[in-house]
């Protein structure tokens, strides 16, 4: 076999079974691979950035990598971005980038670029294969680097003589490792603070946001008196009934310092020491005060779970039931809020959703409002690079085989910088139900020009308003494929949200906000 | 002053006026200097790569550099692709990357990137200004790197603290470096190679394929026998009546083969050894044979206008009039072909146009049918990334100033990478008319698969087909601000074609093909 039907082979030996791809005439060979292979789920993203961001909402969801196929060079850098959210969120993908044969690389033609370099800026793990006898096992090694916990960037370059060539070898599944011990010493720490008179508030982040370690964290909190908050870096949450009532760090700096300074200990699970999103002139960079104390109990690649049990143990802490979040909201009326629209995305939503919040400015308040609405998961923009809310929404519904509902809660500036992914929702037929808040401008920009002291003038308003002319997201929908409708008030909106529920196609309201 | 307004009044000083922006909160003290400063044309893209590919396509008409506005490591990373074609287009490219305030860039905020890894694989000069006391000089320095003859991408990045600490310093100006001088025995060798027995063929590329070195060139090749072909990767070429028919190297390897197959000699002028855009397996990796003598007149940074000319001296070569092209063609009819639509274009439009053309498979035979048009400049993609093509065509319009007809000949899958580039047309009210070649798919990849030898099954349409769900061009344009219309027969494409050139709005034609 060639070395293009060894790498599939592998891959899904390995239990990739899905690839978001872009492909190109480098990768025709694993292309033809593919057709010859059962059991690969195939989807085409029309810009490389879809790509790499459905794989990110993909892991997020089935808890295991799929590959992206990537053209070259150029295709690979057209996704970076979405790499760089899926890095910081710690999710699992594994890139496949093909590129020029070995031996034409050197004549350097058009679309010959450093391609190592493009990927070692994202990823966690890079090889270029050399050799078809190879590629089997580059492979294998690509994705247990993937699976590496909590999720890494992975990403194999093929050269397309590598995949043509005969002498592919399958290679069998390896394991990835186990994740680094719980530190005893840490656990001890952490038990003797809390024990202490000080305020001390556990910060989670990562995969300490998740049910399990959530409860464990409320019984710590319960026996010891700390408060439990969440990293606002955090790209995954289970929230909802039945699931604590936590709130994030606050992205705008004072608040964030204001949230953090009653703390004299800072427990930091999962969470890496909170500081600001970006610095500001005469401003601090940290968010905890200069005398707080910060305690490491897990580090990202941790298991949080085996920690806090221990640390639960350690200090006796009896079983505590998740508070009550009290009656599910309503759905609102009137003219469009924040909160009014979390409240109707709280009742409304079906059990086991799945939210994407790209929201940006708009949504910052929306844990508020819906802590009362069913167990759901709530994904969140990790790495700050906007264009992530609609291919994690897209990725996530097919990482749920489709059985779950996604609702995407979608800044409009940041909608656009990924609006191919409808196109990918409407192929795939996928039960998305994307909210484009339509406020024609990027908001958070305005106010951060704000903070520079000065009124937008001409030149400014010129790159930071949207309005001229108004994008119609209906028609943007539509020429998608994509069935969409405006909503100017609440009531329009939760008519169509409903509507759109019952209905396994995607959807898009425009909500003039 | 701050940083940030010693490093605009430096751009402005340095001949640098127009701005293609996609700021972030890093770049607040810039927007903010932008603002106070007249004489700088802000012109906004909804994408990063929207505002990299226009820069380029500026470049190409303005004949100096813009600067690009992005936001931290994965704003650049966004725009990457097209800085990729714009490095394979030697376009000057002056880009400015804010960036993490120097003090916090080691807390490793979300946005935090290797930036400068990110910048050195597409850019000839990258540098990272560390205080507001040196910003101004390395302004001067990354201007003077973008006018370095014929184009440089060119990388400032800017920590946020350094554009906002007071102790900016405007700076002077500085001349972009000369030439490297033409090469007497390279004159020498080619007149020699000339003046022989062989069949010689003059091959231009890069600044070599403008209206002075074609007639140059033509001058010679009458004089010798000699044959003048263009490189197929040329990004600008001159042409209509006045111009030389020069036909490029064909894409396609067997045809490029065949093309070049017959000559003994090849002289490169600004152009490389001419290779396949891909190997395949079996086939050779250069598009000369064994046996053809390459002899380097000049290289692609040299004046070839300087090298032409002294080898027509040297081989007394008589002024030759250029060939008359022979009638203008007449608007096509019936159903569109790619013939039919070359010569609609070349019967329609008017003196002057810019042609960009990023119609991949269906635009390969373009050139033949449209020699007699009027003068007029024709745009490639020139490093194979594709997207580019809407970008190009909208920097273009904004280069000359909005005084010229653009005509955009655009490929359905490559413009859904870059569609946002319509509403920066219609923010700008640039006169572009873009014809979207729409046959829902990547046909050149169909190509490329066949190749492989094989029949698309299921999995491999499933990625090479974008007809499920159709794309609306009509729909897409009109979300975004711009007018358009769906043609399926010639005459309603001429008709419509018509209609824009008369227009100084951007419009758009849906041609289903």
């Amino acid at each position: 076999m060639n070395g293009a039907k060894s790498l599939v082979e592998t891959l899904l030996q390995s239990g990739v079974d899905t690839c978001f791809a872009n492909p190109g005439t480098s990768e025709m060979h694993f292309v033809a691979a593919l057709d010859q292979s059962d059991g690969m789920h195939c989807v085409l993203g029309l810009q490389e950035n879809i790509v790499t961001g459905m794989a990110d909402g993909y892991y997020r969801i089935a808890g295991k990598p799929a590959c992206t196929l990537l053209h070259c060079g150029p295709g690979l850098a057209n996704g970076l971005g979405n790499l760089h959210n899926a890095r910081r969120a710690r999710s699992g993908v594994l890139n496949i980038v093909g590129d020029q044969a070995t031996y034409h690389r050197p004549l350097d033609a058009p679309l010959t670029a450093d391609t190592d370099a493009m990927a070692r800026t994202v990823s966690q793990w890079v090889r270029t294969s050399t050799r078809a006898a190879d590629l089997g096992q580059d492979a294998a090694a690509a994705v247990q680097a993937a699976r590496t916990f909590p999720g890494q960037i992975s990403t194999l370059i093929v050269p397309s003589d590598v995949s043509w060539d005969e002498g592919g070898v399958v290679a069998a599944p390896l394991a990835p490792p186990a994740p680094p011990a719980v530190d005893g010493s840490a656990i001890d720490k952490a038990a003797r603070v809390l024990r202490g008179h000080g305020n001390v508030l556990i910060l989670l982040a990562g995969q300490a946001v998740m049910s399990e370690s959530q409860a464990l964290a409320w019984r710590i909190a319960r026996a010891t008196g700390a408060s439990v908050m969440a990293d606002f870096v955090t790209p995954h949450l289970a929230r909802g009934r039945g699931r604590l009532q936590l709130e994030r760090v606050p992205y705008v700096m004072d608040a964030a310092i204001e949230a953090l300074g009653g703390f004299d200990q800072i427990i930091l699970v999962n969470a890496k020491p909170p500081v600001g999103f970006f610095a500001y002139p005469g401003k601090p960079s940290t968010l905890y005060q200069p005398q707080t104390q910060l305690h490491v109990l897990t580090r990202p690649e941790q298991d949080p779970v085996q920690a806090l049990r221990a640390l639960a143990e350690a200090l006796n802490a009896p079983h505590a039931p998740i508070p009550d979040p009290g009656p599910r909201p309503q759905v609102a009326s009137g003219r469009p809020t924040p909160e009014g629209l979390a409240q109707t995305v709280a009742a409304l939503m079906p059990e086991h959703a799945i939210v994407s919040d790209e929201s940006i400015s708009y949504g910052r308040g929306f844990y508020r409002y819906t802590h009362a609405a069913p167990p759901h998961d709530w994904l969140h923009l990790a790495g700050g690079a906007i264009g992530d809310g609609l291919p994690v929404a897209t990725g996530a519904a097919i990482g749920a085989r489709r059985q779950r509902r996604v609702i995407s809660l979608q800044a409009d500036g940041s909608a656009m910088y990924s609006l191919q992914s409808l196109w990918t929702q409407a192929r795939e037929r996928l039960p998305v139900t994307t909210i484009i808040l339509n406020n024609s401008k990027y908001n958070i920009l305005l106010g951060e020009y704000r903070d520079v002291g000065a009124i937008p003038g001409r030149t400014a308003m010129n790159m930071l308003d949207l309005g001229d002319p108004a994008l119609c997201w209906v028609r943007l929908a539509q020429g998608m494929g994509v069935e969409a409708a405006r909503a100017t008030t609440m009531e329009e909106c939760a008519d169509l949200m409903a509507r759109s529920f019952e209905s396994t196609h995607p959807f898009l309201i425009e909500l003039m906000v």
